[in-house]
């Protein structure tokens, strides 16, 4: 791997189902379950000449866990500066210079950049809480627009989304399940289909936390499939089979 | 309990969880599964003065059902006479006379004789498929209306629980997966949020064959739970301990 430059505040985490290095910085950003489940569950366009886009990006982890699964080009768009960079330097950590790109713009003017339906798959794990005055919010900006809808909400993630993807296009995103109202409004709002769920538990009798969703731009309505839910933790406190694969790789 | 007359191709199955009867028949309509897991799932309103509805009642299941979960009122409705018929021999086969009120009626109509805004909690395990032109249907009519949107389609009928609903009032609908950007579009129209959703997976690792859902008339948005997955059956083949409970009541 080639090297690259750390900063005081960074450590580099290790996926090690994938031999996956990711730049992370406590004091900025870093990627959690969230992105691991959502690039295992995303059926990226595998053809080398697949366009992969990765909304809201951050450091870059959903990207880089996609990109073992094509030969594709990704595209990573992150609005913060030092996020953007540090996803950069981790594209160089990997020796992804050639398949992904970083761009550091806002989403909202994406489509200046990259042309309408022309990807094959979009990705996204965004802001999870919506910019409501009353909510606190953390005083660290960089974790505030990672978490609240300070750049874009909802609905203008699944527009710019689904102008980007072409027809019969797929997105993945993750989300919180009490956003669910808004993202089957917003769905419905942008010529997107919902078509397969998967609802994460943190133990099996617990209420999910997060969801899993594929959207097929232009596709039938009436086709959504829940998938077996994915529970996390079992009963004991020990990550499930399952997410510790996904963690860790299969045992020997 | 009383007697009543049964007809040839009648019989009486048991709720044995409840020491509910309710007269079948399986060239009209039986209650399966879905109706019980609905029963069990709704929360109704409980004081004497409650008002509660069950809509698309069929024979009566899913109101006898929830008989012993409270002390008001419970209306059901049903626009075919002849299950509207056995829906009332099984109310006098279980001595609710009193509690309990079949209406033979089309649920388009019913605000004629129901109030708007007067009810607490609405029931539902509505027709579950769409009348498309190409899709094959049950020739028995009985079975046919039950299964397909034929006299009331799912944006109507939700119309209808929104109309009969107080504020804050409660629905509880069964429905299939496939159907849930449908469901999230009525809902939305008809003032109706979602606020707990579970599915039911007939083996752990099978994707969903239902989902129940509660929603509140002028609910707040983005508060949506998603319980626990209900599993209907063990890897073995046999009912698993809540569903096996529900249907014979909790072992000795």
């Amino acid at each position: 791997m080639a090297d690259v430059t750390l900063h005081a505040d960074e450590r580099i985490d290790q996926l090690y189902s994938q031999d996956i290095q990711i730049i992370q910085s406590s004091q900025v950003f870093a990627f959690s379950l969230d992105a691991v489940l959502l690039g295992d569950f995303a059926q990226v366009a595998k053809g080398a000449k697949s366009q992969i886009v990765d909304l809201c990006a951050g450091n870059g982890a959903v990207g880089l866990f996609a990109s073992a699964k094509t030969q594709g080009h990704i595209t990573a768009v992150e609005i913060q500066p030092r996020l953007a960079e540090m996803a950069q330097r981790s594209v160089i950590l990997n020796d992804l210079t050639q398949q992904m790109t970083v761009l550091n713009e806002d989403l909202l003017a994406i489509t200046h950049q990259l042309p309408k339906d022309s990807v094959d798959t979009v990705l996204c794990n965004p802001p999870y809480f919506k910019d409501q005055p009353q909510s606190v919010k953390n005083p660290n900006p960089h974790l505030a627009i990672a978490r609240h809808e300070l750049s874009a909400n909802l609905d203008q993630i699944l527009a710019v989304t689904s102008d980007l993807l072409k027809m019969n296009g797929k997105a993945y995103f993750v989300h919180r399940p009490e956003r669910l109202d808004d993202l089957f409004s917003a769905m419905a709002a942008n010529r997107l289909a919902p078509k397969r769920m998967r609802f994460v538990h943190p133990k099996a009798q617990r209420e999910a936390n997060m969801v899993l969703i594929e959207m097929i731009k232009d596709g039938k309505r009436n086709g959504v499939r829940i998938m077996p839910p994915l529970v996390v933790y079992r009963d004991d406190g020990e990550y499930g089979e399952e997410v510790h694969t996904l963690l860790y790789g299969k045992h020997k």
